[in-house]
Parts: C-alpha cells; structure tokens; sequence
C-alpha cells in the first residue's frame, strides 16, 4: 500500500515515514511498501521506499501541474496531511495561513474525493483550536480537564484554521468522501534542532539548549501549565491513528491526542533532576505577550479517556520525556 | 449609515430591511439611511431607501465584476450576510453549498476588510453545526439545553459550512478586520409562503398548510423537540445583534438566539386550540430518514442564559407564534 505524506521534510514527518516503513501500520491488512512525501524540500529519509515530490501544495501553479493528483496512485490508500503554517507565522502571515492551513487542505481532499478508493486522510491538527473562552457555562479551570464535547473557540488564525480543516475532513468523511482521523496534537516536547515560528518553540528551547549548554529565554510565566507529549509518543499516536478502522473511531472522526500536564516550573525541575542545576539556571524569563497571549489561551489539559480506550498513548511524566530526547539525540549521533 | 444585506430578496432578508429602516436599531449613534439587497432577485420591499444589486455572491464572474465591492461605499457601516443554500439543497449539491456558504463568505469578509472603517458584520448561522454527538462527555439528553461552551459536530454539509463560517467571522474579528457578530438561527416557524429546500421546511408547512385548509406531511416523529423562534423575534433579534456595541459581545462573537423547545405534537395541540380539530387532522405522518436524519441530529434547546442578559428575546409560547403568524399575514392582505 502507498501512503502521501505531506510535510514529510519536516520533523514530525520525516519520523512517520521512517515508521509507517518500519511496518507499525498497516491498511485494509496491506502492509505500507512506498511513501511519497511532498513538501518544500525533499523528505530527508534515505530509503529507496521513499519518494519526494518537492512543491508548495498551496501554490496555484503546483496544484494545476497535476503532480498532486498523478501522486495519487492505484496503490494509494492513506494521506496524512502534516503541512502547516505554524501558530506564530500564521498570526504574522493571514494569507500564507489561509492559503496553507485552509487552502491547500481543501486542495487534498478534492483530490482524494477523486480517487476511486475511500482513502484514510489522516490530518494533524492542535490543541490550539481551543481559547480561554472555552469554559463558557462549565467550570473554568485552566488546570481542569477540558471534556470532550467542548467546542473551538481558537485565539489565533493558526487555530482557526486548523478547527476549519477539522470540520472540513469531518464533513468529508461522513459524505463518504474520505475516511478520516483528525489528531489534535499537544504541544510537542523535545524536538530537535532549531526554534521555529511556532509560538510553543520555546518550550522545547528550554529543555533542547540548556542539554547543550546554551542559554535560553522562557517568554511565559512559570506557572503555566501546558499540554505536553513527545515526538515519540505523537508519531506512535499518529500511526495508530491511521492503523485503526474507520468503525473504531465513531461518526465523529476528532480526537484529542493524550498528553501530560505540566508547568514550566515542573518541567525546568524535570531538567535540573536529569542535567543538574547549572543546566536549569541557563534559562532566562523575558515576557513576551505576544506570544503569552497565544500559548496561554490553550488547556492545560484535555480529557482523553475516549482516546486511551482506543489505544492511544501519553508520556509516563516529563522526565521521561527528556531522557527519551537524549536517547534519540545520542542515536542520531551514532547514524552521523 | 448605510447598510448591506446579503439575501436580502429572501423571507427574513426583507423583514431585516424593513426593520433596519423603520429606525429600529442605529450603528455607532447614527441612524440607517439606504440598505443595498444583494442577492439573485431583486429586494421586494418597495421603499426608496433600498437599491437593490442582483447578482450570485458565488459566482467569480460576478465577484470579478467589483460590484460588491462598489456596494460598500464611504457610509458604509455594516454587511448583515444572510444569503445561503439551505440545508437539504446543500446535502444534495456539496459544490453549490461550499460555494455559497463557505466562499463568497470568505469574499464578503475580505471586501469588509478592505473597507477604511471597521465594518459590523453580521452572519447568520443555525443551530444545524450541532450534530448528535455533541453531548460527548456530557450529561447526553436531547431534551435537555446544550451548553455554550459545547462545541459544533454538525451531521449535514449545511451545518459544517455555518461552522466554519463562524470560525472566520471570529477570527476576522478578533484580527480587528471587521466586528462580527454570528447568530445561530433556531428553526423559524411559521414561514410564509412555500415550502423551501430546508429539512426543517415542514415545521412551518405543518402549521401553515392547515390554516389555510390545506394538507401537509410530517416527515418526523410527533415526539421530536424542536429549538423555535417566530419570524418576529428572529427579526427583532438581528436587529439588536446588529446595534449591540461589539464590547458587550465580549471575544467569543457566537451567540445562540433564544428559541422555545417544542415537539411537534405540542406544535400541532397549539394548532388545535388556535383552529380547531379538523385543522389537525390535516397533518400527515409520513416518515422520511433523509430529512429526520438531518433534523434529529439538530438539539432540541440551547443554553441561551447569556443572550438573554444581554437583551435577547425569545417567543412567550408556541400558541403565541401562531397567533403572531396569523396577524402578520392578516397585515400583508390589508397591504395587497
């Protein structure tokens, strides 16, 4: 079976395909034997079984070559649509958010409505679909628990646009169109490399420089909680995601990925325990609003008894976290 | 101040014109002068005040022609946006209702946008984006009112457009592009005139057939609650979410307009002690799964607690909707 993978250069991408390839899912019984990935650069994962198609899927001229559409093969039976405009960028730039987050999401499932099978659309979406707002007419705890049947109230385009493709795959599913799954996801905690425009960068800056003996800047309070997972355990919740069967997952085809809550606090003293005091004191607090603004209007935490029951999994606690980012980096070292 | 209304040929489009120009609500102290319909036909209310552009807001050939945009002149001061395909119109022809409902929004919201004035825009919305599921981890009786924070998980195409409308109404607002408001519309009850293409056409044919000595078909149980609002209080309710100060509306711009909860065969008792007996053996039960699929799925009341503190109205009983009805259209015979 072949899977499209959009944004497949990126991190979280390039980790799926490593593992849809390593056999962790199947489709319809069929093991997944060649991913094409389309995204800006090509997918950075050497293996014969990977192509990449290097394009912007929010770019008229690429959506009308065809090359979308020609990827879509017989063999086809999974996209998983990761390509995003990321929170900080998205608020910088409403037409590059609109033409990605929305746009481009419209553009795939136009072009899996086409196929001749009810392909599995896979599409990442954000616990930043939600606001502070959110708790109108139930209890409002930033600490409680989110319920499930709380709806979008986002405070960013990121998040608007992401509670619209949601809606969109929803409404694309029950028409048969597509069979689909929207994950939201937590923030994501450790990743690799550099800072980027998302406004939660500085959660993993805080844990990833420091490990490195670099200083770095927390632009939210302390106290803050945040909802957290790691690459591992979102990359293993997306290819459960896609493995499940359509019937599993109900009328309703959204699904608040599990996480921990954890505040900055906890999470510098989870630092301190596995890299020592002078690792936690390289971090500087400097507000920033704007992005306290968008970071602290998302939950703290979500209830995900449904998803647990579907099998899907959280992280142990944040200290596992880190040790896990340490794992993966010293492995990564090990392949250089 | 001038004001422009999407479908503004249609029932309650002529009814807000009307309003708008009797004096019944001013847009930042200063009164409402001249209204522009745009819609297919042209506006039906005879008064010099109105100019009416027919056009389709879906059409690019129309939208390419500048028109709309020509319509939001320097008096400008608000867009009440109230053109759409009605629900089963926009389950039987996905491209008409994605087209209507969800693009020429987005065009009427960025032609706003390009206004020099932060321009009122008011959307109307409808109680179809909720679907069945919406009581997930909730207290799940359909009897019961749902929550405001409980979010959108439409089951109709309809439905999955007006919420997605209402994410960019929202986020165009909190960009301070425009100052929206949305109103999501209970089923309005008795429309004059025909039936239309909305699954709930019935709940007004079930009630107008009969008085005036003619049959009609109940698609649905009798132990159905339906969320209803009379024409006027609709009306009455646009009117006063369209004067509202946007400060009062608070940053979540989604408003549930009071209704009344009502089954259908409360609906038909009140029918009987307005006309009688023989006026209630004129409705047919004849179940159809399309239209109960569609309308079971809508809840059957809303948690309206907060548009009532801020000045929303809602019907006193659903005997006074009939006799609301039967004085309106008494009204518009002494007119012809």
């Amino acid at each position: 079976m072949h899977v499209i993978v959009t944004g497949g250069a990126g991190f979280l991408g390039a980790r799926l395909i490593q593992q849809l390839l390593a056999g962790e899912a199947s489709i319809e019984g069929q093991a997944i034997t060649r991913v094409t990935s389309i995204d800006l650069a090509p997918c950075p994962v050497t293996d014969g079984r990977v192509e990449s198609l290097t394009g912007d899927i929010a770019d008229p001229d690429f959506i009308e070559s065809g090359l979308i559409q020609q990827a879509l093969a017989d063999d086809t039976g999974a996209v998983c649509h990761l390509a995003a405009v990321v929170s900080s960028q998205a608020e910088a730039d409403f037409e590059l958010g609109m033409r990605v987050n929305l746009d481009a999401t419209r553009t795939l499932l136009e072009a899996c409505r086409a196929h001749p099978r009810r392909l599995r659309f896979l599409f990442a979406s954000s616990l930043a679909v939600f606001g502070p707002g959110l708790s109108q007419g139930l209890s409002q705890k930033r600490s409680q628990p989110v319920p499930e049947a709380v709806g979008p109230q986002p405070r960013s385009s990121y998040g608007a646009q992401k509670a619209i493709g949601e809606l969109l795959v929803n409404d694309y599913s029950r028409r048969g169109f597509v069979d689909g799954r929207v994950c939201r996801l937590p923030t994501i905690v450790v990743r690799p490399g550099k800072p980027n425009q998302a406004a939660s960068s500085f959660a993993s800056s805080i844990i990833r420089e420091p490990l490195s003996g670099l200083e770095a800047i927390c632009p939210v309070a302390a106290g803050l909680p945040l909802w957290l997972s790691s690459p591992r355990a979102v990359v293993a919740n997306l290819v459960h995601a896609l493995a499940l069967e359509g019937e599993a997952l109900g009328d309703w085809r959204t699904l608040n990925l599990p996480g921990i809550t954890v505040t900055v606090n906890e999470m510098l003293d989870a630092l301190e325990r596995q890299a020592g005091a002078p690792a936690r004191d390289l971090v500087r607090f400097e507000p920033d609003a704007g992005i306290d603004a968008i970071v602290a209007s998302w939950p703290g935490g979500l209830d995900v008894e449904r998803p647990l029951a579907l099998g899907f999994q959280a992280d142990a606690d944040f200290d596992a976290i880190i040790r896990a980012y340490l794992e993966d980096e010293r492995e990564e070292e090990l392949d250089d």
